[in-house]
């Protein structure tokens, strides 16, 4: 009997996408499924390609030649704990197992300490690119022993994504234990942002300029030929031209209720930045813009009683709207220094020693937030390696002084008429306060000694100072 | 030998001055500090006080009447656990613990449960009002077994602040369990919000009206004689008052380094309405304002590179001053909305049937946020004690209606100066988010659903459904 150069558990859309990537690259894949259903239906869908079907665990893993690469695709939580407890008693030292869910990275790092012992190599890495990606490409995010990296790249670097600009493979090593699913959280927190700053641009566009779907359509098509590139910018476009599906007039995307779901990894980038003492407004309000859209009832009751401001927009659109392509940009790009400023502090926390430039040269192409926008970031790092913050980078400087007037006169307008541009706003924020050499947080300390004996720090010169506050002047 | 009707654990200042404030009101207090040096400092300094000072837990405990009542002013976290742990062998059934420190909620539900078998009462209390207020009178917040506050309430009432308004004391049965502490955090989250609030309206004046300190001095003093009279802008006029002790020319505020710390807080209020699913961004952009704060040298640096905008404000100073005040009401109200919010959707999935009113009620006098506007949360929910957001209040939907072009104009005034206003242009964003009924989330629901099938509602029907977005149009 052949033996299968890797194995997949896990037959949802996800883990089947992926086995087909990897038999598409030459490979026999095991797979394997909970419930022998899910398997049964790969094998009958695709009879011809070099699949191993097993249907109990013992015969999965011994259907893999050694040492195994078996990839975990199962839903993040007790049920990748689960899976790993029925693997184990079939697996030999030296064997790797690759968990690719959403897992949360403390977990991850937890299960790379409790296999340490048994002599299994543990991979947490993070997936990204959906359905497609999965099948086409992903761009994937690997932490774990560096070793155990070594003998899975081949198979990683043949499925994933490559980009457009060198053909260069969408993965690389990210660091040990958590690192993986940490750089994939911090991810998905800006897939947040980018997402929100989207909307917000087509909330203006629609609610100040009174374009329909179809002239936004148009608009979105010709940002995505500029510096807005990507995936999201270019799925927007594409929406926008759907006609609704259920007997309706006109675009679905008139029909969707305005209430965004989301799996949490947004949350879980807001609260590791917090936990890390690093300012990451754009992301978290992009969350709470998401929380708020689902309190649709009370938003509908609000309506009626909260007044508007009188105003009506009465400039040149058409400069509006490329404003508003500057405002996006400029936001996208505090967003990611924020993301990036993040990731620092991470790795610096956790001893990761994370390649910055490489892990925005793997999201060139494959994962969600694909952008020609990207390579600026890798460019920045291959300028600075230990870069601060990439608002100190020269191209960022550059653009950012081009561009701030069109964000500062966007933000302006849109609270004056009412739209709400909780990212923009914050995006011009960030700015302005990471640019100030003096913020106000002096009286904030003033305050705390005074109330709680907090004491301060002074400008002036070194050392810890207390103000005897309550004594005659 | 006399026995105590109340004993005290921990002789740091909040201890102490508890410890002092309770004697006052009559009552014998037993008084016990893990090193002793504290606890003799305390009787040498009060040697005309009914103290009972012990040196071991032992004498302590039984030097105490029964069921005995006992405040622990420790260190929140292990120190509490270990203070706990070296009572308990001397504690009977019925008596009661009391923890008044800064304990996070969660470890205050677990320390709950871990007594409940031994029958010892476990109340887990906020305590707000600094070391002046633990002497004069705080605002107390407690959680627990309802029938253990029946046999604290006499003193709690006592030694609390009274509310100017009506002399009602500043305490009040919270709920359960971790409810008191729950609401505490809650309680400096809007602590942290306020601040942030007063410390962007004196930037503004200072960085865009060119507003000395004794300048503002006045500002703040006239404006606490109106809706805005409060400790916090109390203190802040004061705060403006005192010139440098270091021998440097001008007022202290002006030589206090501009880099805000935390307690952690802040960041649980925030963490906690992310994983509520509650949009809680003002406080939450404070507390990024407090973390940002902190990168003093990148900003220094980032000041040299970053460009500012061009821009001299040219209007009537005086009436800037009275729509910034006017933006800073509003913006407390979206301030203290969100967190009122985030409360109501605790006590839900807590099961703890919050007293909003009340609580709104007990912050009017002792802690670090009362205010004369606290007077309006009570009237608001005696109007609806099911209040889904104090937005939907008449006082509230009057007094927005009447400051929100204040605040509109603040932001785009600020926004086009370069000064930084995170919580009022997040407070806007808010107000604006929570009156609208269609936000741009149809559009975020479209991309999840296109990458991920994450499925959507409909506005015109009920149902789960998805689009074949890759399908031939």
């Amino acid at each position: 009997m052949t033996q299968a150069n890797f194995g997949v558990v896990g037959m949802a859309v996800m883990g089947r996408n992926l086995a087909l990537n990897i038999e598409s690259r030459g490979y026999t894949v095991a797979i394997f499924n909970r419930s022998k259903e899910k398997t049964e239906d790969v094998i009958a869908s695709h009879p011809d390609k070099n699949f191993v079907p097993s249907y109990d665990i013992a015969s999965f893993v011994s259907s893999i030649e050694k040492p195994r690469r078996i990839m975990l695709m199962v839903q993040a939580g007790p049920g990748t704990d689960a899976t790993i407890q029925n693997l184990l008693p079939h697996l030999d030292k030296g064997d790797i197992l690759i968990d690719g869910g959403n897992t949360f990275y403390k977990d991850t790092e937890r299960r790379n300490t409790e296999l340490a012992d048994s002599g299994i190599n543990f991979i947490g890495t993070g997936v990204s690119g959906g359905e497609k990606g999965a099948l086409e490409g992903p761009s994937i995010m690997p932490g774990g022993q560096k070793e155990a990296y070594e003998l899975v790249k081949d198979v990683l670097e043949e499925i994933s994504a490559k980009a457009p600009e060198d053909g260069k493979p969408c993965v690389t090593y990210i660091g040990p234990a958590g690192a993986g699913h940490y750089v994939k959280m911090v991810h998905n927190g800006i897939e947040y942002g980018d997402m929100q700053l989207i909307a917000e641009s087509y909330d203006l566009m629609q609610r100040l300029l009174g374009l329909s779907a179809s002239d936004m359509q148009a608009v979105f098509a010709e940002w995505n030929k500029g510096e807005l590139d990507s995936y999201l910018i270019e799925i927007t476009t594409d929406i926008l031209t759907h006609q609704d599906d259920q007997g309706q007039e006109g675009p679905v995307v008139d029909y969707i209720l305005d209430a965004a779901g989301n799996k949490g990894t947004g949350k879980w980038t807001s609260q590791s930045a917090l936990d890390s003492g690093v300012p990451l407004p754009l992301i978290t309000e992009s969350v709470f813009a998401r929380y708020i859209s689902t309190y649709k009832e009370e938003r509908v009751a609000a309506s009626k009683v909260l007044q508007a401001p009188d105003f009506k927009f009465e400039g040149d659109k058409v400069e509006l709207i490329e404003k508003i392509r500057q405002a996006l940009y400029f936001s996208k790009i505090m967003s990611y220094a924020q993301g990036f400023a993040q990731l620092r502090v991470a790795s610096k926390d956790n001893e990761w020693n994370l390649p910055f430039g490489e892990i925005a040269a793997i999201w060139r192409a494959g994962c969600i937030i694909r952008a020609r926008f990207l390579q600026k970031i890798t460019d920045a790092y291959g300028r600075d390696e230990d870069l601060a913050n990439l608002l100190l980078d020269e191209y960022f400087i550059d653009i950012t002084a081009k561009y701030q007037s069109a964000v500062r006169e966007v933000v302006a307008i849109a609270v004056q008429a009412g739209v709400p541009v909780p990212t923009f706003s914050s995006a011009i924020a960030y700015f302005d306060s990471y640019r100030s050499e003096n913020l106000p947080a002096n009286l904030i300390q003033a305050q705390r000694d005074y109330f709680g004996a907090h004491t301060y720090e002074r400008k002036d010169k070194p050392g810890i100072y207390h103000y005897s506050w309550y004594e005659e002047k």
